[in-house]
C-alpha cells in the first residue's frame, strides 16, 4: 500500500491505508458510504475495534465523516481543495454603502430561474419538506377557517411563539414565549432592531465581507457601515473591533455567529463570548443574525452569542426560510432589553406577520421530525459544498483560495488577483450562470476579486459544467 | 299628512310624505327595502313617473337610499343624527409626533378579543369570504405545491399584478402589471414610499386628523409630520397646503382620498385633479393611501388622485386588508417614477411578500364575483355606520358632532369640550369597550375630545349597550 511501509504499520492503519487507496482511486466517491463497521470485520477478519480505530484515522484525515447513527461516508479531503482565502486586516473607517445599483442588477439576474443557480442563496425547492408544509396548509384551512380574516399583531402567534422558545434551548437560551416577536422574514427583524438601536447618521460595525442585505439596509436607513476586518476562520477581529467603538462611537454590532454569509465559519463558544462581553463593557448592542444556525455541520448545533448576553444587549434574529420555506416568509427576533421598541417598529412596519404561514411553522414544529429532517438537509448541504469545492480547485486557475464553511451552502472564493468579479458576473451570466460579484459584500470597496457561490442545488453535471465554464473565464482574464 | 297640507301638493309629494311617515313610525326601519316601484304603483294606483319622483324626494332627503338593480332602502335621515364636526383652521407647523406610548397601550387593548370592538378598524371576521379563501388556498396547496419552497421576488406575484393591473381602471387608471409592486399590507408600502421620497428630517404633509399609523411612521423614520387643517366634508385646505410647501420645504404629503380614516369623506375629482396638480407644481411627490377605496358607498366607485397624475408624482398605495383578508397582510404600490426606489427598498425591508397569499387573492380576483361581493359588503357597512350614527346621537350628550361617511366603516366624533377622550377611553376599557381616542390621530396634539368609533361589527345588542354607556360616561365627564 501506499509508502511501501504498511506492511509494518499496526492493523488498523493497514485497513485505513486500504480504504484510503480506494477513495483515491475512485472507488468510493465523494458522499458515497463506505462499508459499515460490521460488514468491513466480516469481510477482513478483523476485530470491531482495529476497524473502528481505522475509520477514526481515516475521518481524522479528512477522507470521510460520520454521519449520526447512518455509518462513515466519503469527503473530500481538505487537502485536495484549494487553500483558504486570506485576512486583510485593513483599518476600518465607516463609509457609506452605495453598491445600491450594481446590486439592483445583480438580483434581478439571480432571481432568473433558468439559470445555472450558483448566486442566490436559496436552497433547491426539491430538499424542502413542502409535501408536509402543504398537508398541513390544508388541514388549517379546514380546522381554522378564520385565520385570514384576523390581524395576528405584534408580538405574532403564540403558537409559535412557544415552539421557538422551546427550541431556543438548542442554541443554549431559554427564551420565554412573550419575549419573541414573529416577523416578515429575518430581514425584517434585522431592519427593526437596526432602527430600535441606531439613529441616521450612527456607525453600525459589521463583518467584512458581510450579507449584502444588511449592507444595503443600514445605507437604507441612513446610516454608516464599519467594516471589520473579519478572518475566514475566526471572525472579527476583536481588538479592531475594540479600537473602533471607542474611536467611531459605534451604535450597535452586527454579526453572523454561526455559518457567516459569505465566509461559513462559526465563531467557538470563547469567542462568541469575548464578543458580547467586549460590546456589553461599551453598552453597544450585538445584533445577531442566526440564519444559518441550524445547518452548522456539527454533530451539535452550535450556541448563539445571545447564549452569553447577561445585559439583555443581543437581540437575536432568525427564521425558517433557510430550512424550511423561503417563501413563507416567517423569521422572529429575541429583543433582549429593545423588546418593547422593537415590537412597536413591527407594528409600524407591516402591522403584522401574515396568519397562515406563521400557523403552519408551528403546526411543523410540533408535529415532530424536524430534528431529523434537519439532519439529512445539513448533510446534504454539506455533501454539496463538498463536492463544488473539489469541482473548484480542479477547474479554477492557480492561486484560486476557498473558504472551509462550518455549515450552510455557501463558498467564498478568492480569485487571482488579475481577476475582476464584476466582470466575471457579466460574463457568467451570458453563459446562464449565477454568481454573486465580492464586492457587494463590502461596505468599503473590497473583495474585487472574490466570488459567492451558493450549493444550495444538488451537484449535476450542469454544475460541474457552470464550474469548468467559470475557471476557464477567470483563466481568460488572467491572461 | 305631514304639514296638512300635502292634500295641495303634487300628486308624487303625496305618496313621498306617505312613505316618510311610515318610515318614522316605524314600519319600515333602517336597513329595510320598501315596495318596489311597480308594486306601490299598482297598490296606489299612480304611475311610474310618480312614485319614481317620490322615491327621488325620499331619497334626496336623506330617508332611502337606492341600491344597485336592488331597489330602495331605508336609511337614517341625516337630520336625525348629531351635526358634524368643526372645521378647526389652525396654523401648521413641523412636529414630532410623540405619542408612541399611549399608542402601544391603546394596540393592546384592541386587540383584544373579549371587548366590544369599537376601536380598531377591523371589519367582522364573519363579512369576510374566508370559505371560498380557504377553498382557494387547498387548491393552490395541492396545484402549486412549491409556492413555499420559492422566494416571491418583487416586484411580486405576476398573476397578482396582473389582476390588480385590471382593477385599476375602476378607480381611473390603466397601470401596467410591472408597475404595480407587492407588499406585506398596505403599510409596509406607505413606509416604501416615505423612504423613498423623503430624509431623516424631512417634513411630511399630513392630514389633521390622519391614521395615527402614518403619524408613527414618519416618526420612526425620523422625518417631522406637518398637520394640514383638514375639513371633515372636503379634505385638506388647499390654500393652507401651498402656503406650508413654500414655507416649510415639505419633501412629501401623505393623504387618504377616499374613505379617510377617521374623517370618511370622499374628495371630488375636481379636489384631488386641484391637490395633484398644486404638489406637482411645487415637485412634492404625493403619497395616496387608497385602503378604503372599495368601500365607498356610492353606486359608482371613485377614482383616486392617481388618475390625475400626469407627471409620475403620485405614489398610490392600497391592500386587500379591509376588503378580504387582514391576516393575509397583501398590499400593493404603483409608486410612478419611484418604481425603482419603492421596490429596492422593498427588497431591503422584508426580501420577498409571502407566496401563498399573493397566489390564493389572484385567484380569488380571477374567479369573478368579487365586485358583487364589494356590493354586498359595501352595503352592510353603510347600515352599520347607521345604525350607530343613530345611537350616537340618542345616547351622546348635546353638542357631540359626528362625522357623514362617504365608505368604509369608521365614525370621527367631536364630543363636548368638556370630555377628554383618553380618560373616556380608559374608562371605556374598564366597562370591556374599546375604542380609540382622538388626540393619536393628531402630530400636533389637536382633537382631545374627538374619539374615533369603528363599525366595523355587524350591529347588535352589545353595541346599543356600549354605545349607550359610552353616551353616560360622556355626560359623567360632562358634570
Amino acid at each position: 500500500m501506499e509508502n511501501g511501509d504498511s506492511s509494518e504499520a499496526p492493523l488498523y492503519l493497514k485497513v485505513a491505508h486500504m480504504i484510503q487507496h480506494q477513495i483515491r482511486d475512485g472507488a468510493w466517491r465523494v458522499g458515497d458510504r463506505i462499508p459499515s463497521i460490521r460488514s468491513l470485520c466480516r469481510t477482513q477478519g478483523v476485530s470491531v475495534s482495529t476497524t473502528l480505530q481505522a475509520y477514526f484515522w481515516l475521518e481524522n484525515h479528512g477522507y470521510v465523516e460520520a454521519r449520526n447513527k447512518s455509518g462513515f461516508y466519503v469527503r473530500v479531503p481538505a487537502t485536495e481543495f484549494a487553500p483558504e482565502p486570506r485576512f486583510q486586516n485593513l483599518e476600518p473607517a465607516p463609509t457609506e454603502v452605495g453598491v445600491g445599483d450594481i446590486l439592483t442588477k445583480v438580483l434581478r439576474a439571480v432571481s432568473d430561474r433558468g439559470k445555472v443557480p450558483l448566486g442566490a442563496a436559496c436552497p433547491s425547492p426539491a430538499l424542502l419538506p413542502y409535501h408536509k408544509l402543504n398537508r398541513i396548509t390544508r388541514a388549517i384551512a379546514q380546522k381554522d377557517p378564520l385565520h385570514s380574516s384576523y390581524y395576528q399583531f405584534p408580538p405574532g402567534s403564540e403558537l409559535l411563539r412557544r415552539q421557538i422558545a422551546r427550541r431556543s434551548l438548542d442554541f443554549g437560551c431559554s427564551f420565554a414565549a412573550q419575549n419573541v416577536l414573529i416577523t416578515c422574514g429575518a430581514m425584517e427583524a434585522l431592519n427593526l432592531c437596526l432602527r430600535a438601536v441606531a439613529r441616521p447618521g450612527d456607525v453600525v460595525a459589521v463583518e467584512g465581507p458581510t450579507y449584502f442585505g444588511v449592507l444595503q439596509a443600514i445605507e437604507s436607513l441612513g446610516m454608516r457601515a464599519l467594516e471589520v476586518p473579519t478572518h475566514p476562520r475566526t471572525g472579527m477581529n476583536l481588538d479592531v473591533l475594540e479600537h473602533s467603538v471607542k474611536k467611531h462611537r459605534v451604535k450597535a454590532c452586527m454579526v453572523m455567529t454561526n455559518c457567516h454569509n459569505p465566509l461559513g465559519y462559526s465563531l467557538d463558544d470563547e469567542r462568541k463570548k469575548s464578543l458580547v462581553d467586549l460590546l456589553a463593557k461599551h453598552q453597544v448592542p450585538l445584533i445577531e443574525d442566526d440564519l444559518y444556525g441550524d445547518l452548522a455541520f456539527d454533530l451539535v448545533r452550535p450556541k448563539v452569542a445571545k447564549a452569553f448576553d447577561r445585559a439583555g444587549m443581543v437581540l437575536l434574529c432568525s427564521s425558517f426560510s433557510k430550512v424550511l420555506a423561503p417563501g413563507f416568509r416567517v423569521g422572529w427576533v429575541e429583543a433582549g432589553r429593545f423588546r418593547d421598541q422593537v415590537e412597536r417598529l413591527k407594528f409600524l412596519s407591516t402591522i403584522a406577520t401574515p396568519s397562515l404561514p406563521q400557523l403552519v411553522v408551528a403546526s411543523f414544529l410540533e408535529s415532530g421530525g424536524f430534528d431529523r429532517y434537519l439532519r439529512r438537509l445539513r448533510l446534504t448541504f454539506n455533501n454539496q459544498v463538498q463536492a463544488t469545492s473539489k469541482a473548484i480547485a480542479k477547474y479554477f486557475p492557480a492561486g484560486t483560495r476557498l473558504t472551509r464553511p462550518a455549515g450552510g451552502y455557501l463558498l467564498w472564493v478568492e480569485l487571482p488577483k488579475a481577476v475582476n468579479a464584476l466582470k466575471l458576473f457579466r460574463q457568467a451570466l451570458e453563459e446562464n450562470i449565477t454568481i454573486l460579484p465580492g464586492h457587494i459584500f463590502s461596505a468599503s470597496g473590497h473583495f474585487q476579486s472574490h466570488i459567492r457561490i451558493s450549493c444550495g442545488y444538488p451537484w449535476c453535471d450542469d454544475t460541474d459544467r457552470a464550474l469548468l465554464t467559470l475557471g476557464k473565464l477567470c483563466e481568460k482574464q488572467r491572461r
